[in-house]
């Protein structure tokens, strides 16, 4: 794939290959905001480009609902897809690995390798399961920071997150202003709407309903792999746009497929094969807590108590997507303009694609210009 | 309720009570357009107004995917609520009971007395059940006729449907164009889009992934109410907008949930509670036969190729509701240009509104004048 930064950089971009990921261990009890304790931290993460000695360079990319650590590169040269961002991430790109040193870490809750329902519980030996307390998105940041403090970088020169990463880049802002240069926020907003919450609330009721689901105390393999599937089909819906369906899509029938058969559609079996895909990487407890802590995120009320953005935080860049439902763009427009409101130099810009939400996953859009520029 | 046009007419409403529902029963085999057959047929209907000698004022009001021919007033004065389209339909409202004579029909394929799933196949014993053959909009539509033959009504003085009965509409245009003297369509447009396929294919999932769907054959009884459910919380989510959203629910919790509980905000709680309200009136069966139906629904080609309008067709008053997603606006606006290009007396107006696709059923949008002056 290539970016629209590409075509008018003198250095064209290089594949990072191979990259690996790394894990930070802690053995110290995590407390959580909702009251629960983790008794100890593994967050997995994977670093791209080189710190410089005064550590000034680096850049975090915290991931969406789905996505992980992975941001950028391959493992192998044989693997068929890199890290999900790696039309951003990489040498030569928008976020350059020769100038910034690039940071991927997964969210504790997820499934990808840090602590998380499927990690083993030592207090019993058994993973957590349906017992994995509730988090939220101010824990994710902060269980991140343990790994920048790691790092001995005592300021990220800039957090650059998408969708729920995007929340993540607001928190940072919010939380440890001092902590971070700019944030660059793209297809998000200040809270969960909710229409935004009842979509994610059917995702869950579709696990939850699903009879492997047991309250959460499943065994490993025996999941509500079938609800977790639904669930995941409505987010992907969710994640485009009715230009971007007619697009793909349009109404083409699968080949050979006859009235009243289950998958009918091309459309219906793109959702079916994204809902199958789904299942053989992402655990339904972690699609559980993540959608909930995604559902808790709302930053309205510090944003107008004046506490999200002071006039000596972090720049903000925040890009919407015309035909994002999920995150509409006045969302966006009130962000900027209450940092705007308070002195903080604040960029708003929105992409005109058919992409919907999805459309800070892809290139071409003019994002990476506009990335390449914030990050300066 | 009051409508509102109300306010601008002479004569107060009235309450339509009691109504009763009658049957038209055939013992001919219906031939199905995908090929299946209908022993016989039973339509359920139900009519209000008197019909003039001369047979000339007859409004016939298809109903939407979930809805029935209990269109207006009430069973008994007992009855909690009236019919679906109450608020429109009754003497000195829009659709004017003491001119009009207005009928609505349950559709084939239903669950609420006519011939659908649930009907005991003659040839069986047996309820069709998961035998139930597919059946097509146009099917709906010709069955429908029948009723209005068996009426003595050669010519229908108009179709007024929202939504499916929108499409339904529209079908009654193409089909049997000298059979009507006018058609609106609320809230629909030329064809199911690849979107709102998508949509109605994950409720589906949701039905057909649940243990006691079985095919489609469950007893009756046990059926999927689970998936049905679910399936029918997000098809709710479709016909709101985010503004309606917002204003319904905000993000207001239930009060005393924990989190992590399965229903934790208001906008969840309201949704699990239509999915189970919803089980108790409709059969899963129905409505796989019944959305499968509309997403078969486009008549693009045909109004491509001058066989949809023609000049000596029917009137159209083609209605859209600002903030309905489902069928956006612009649908809406190519239908009515596709009309007035061949001559027909087409008019199109866009109701400004937070209600989203259900906008047709409220209210105090202005379509009560609308359709008022539309019927003449």
């Amino acid at each position: 794939m290539k970016s629209d930064l590409q075509s008018s950089t003198a250095r064209p971009p290089r594949e990072l290959c191979p990259v690996a990921y790394q894990d930070f261990v802690s053995s110290e009890p995590f407390h959580l905001e909702l009251g629960g304790v983790l008794p100890g931290l593994t967050l997995r993460y994977e670093t791209y480009g080189t710190l410089l000695p005064d550590k000034s360079n680096a850049v975090l990319v915290p991931h969406a609902l789905s996505g992980d650590h992975h941001v950028a590169g391959k493992y192998t040269p044989q693997d068929v897809k890199s890290g999900w961002w790696d039309v951003f991430v990489g040498p030569g790109k928008a976020i350059d690995t020769d100038r910034f040193f690039v940071i991927g870490i997964n969210c504790i809750g997820g499934c990808r390798g840090s602590t998380g329902p499927l990690s083993i519980d030592p207090r019993t030996g058994q993973p957590f399961g349906g017992f994995f307390p509730e988090i939220t998105l101010s824990d994710i940041v902060r269980a991140q920071r343990l790994v920048i403090q790691h790092l001995g970088i005592k300021k990220l020169h800039a957090v650059v997150g998408g969708s729920m990463g995007g929340m993540q880049s607001l928190l940072w802002c919010a939380d440890y202003p001092a902590d971070v240069g700019r944030i660059a926020i793209l297809a998000a907003g200040l809270s969960q709407s909710p229409m935004a919450i009842a979509l994610n609330a059917v995702s869950r009721a579709c696990v939850e309903s699903d009879p492997n689901y047991r309250g959460g105390h499943y065994k490993p393999g025996e999941g509500p792999d079938t609800g977790l599937s639904v669930g995941r089909m409505l987010a992907h819906i969710s994640y485009l746009s009715s230009a971007a369906f007619d697009q793909k899509f349009g109404r083409v029938r699968v080949d050979g497929a006859k009235p009243g058969e289950p998958v009918y559609w091309q459309v219906e079996s793109y959702l079916h094969h994204q809902g199958a895909a789904f299942v053989k990487r992402f655990d339904a407890n972690s699609w559980l807590r993540i959608t909930r802590a995604v559902d808790r995120f709302d930053l309205t009320a510090r944003a107008a108590a004046g506490k999200l953005f002071q006039p000596n935080g972090p720049d903000v860049l925040a890009v919407s997507f015309s035909s994002d439902w999920l995150y509409p763009v006045n969302e966006m427009r009130m962000l900027v303009a209450a940092a705007t409101a308070v002195g903080v130099n604040a960029t708003y810009h929105e992409v005109i694609t058919d992409a919907g939400h999805d459309g800070f996953l892809l290139p071409d859009t003019g994002l990476s210009v506009r990335l390449h520029a914030f990050l300066g």
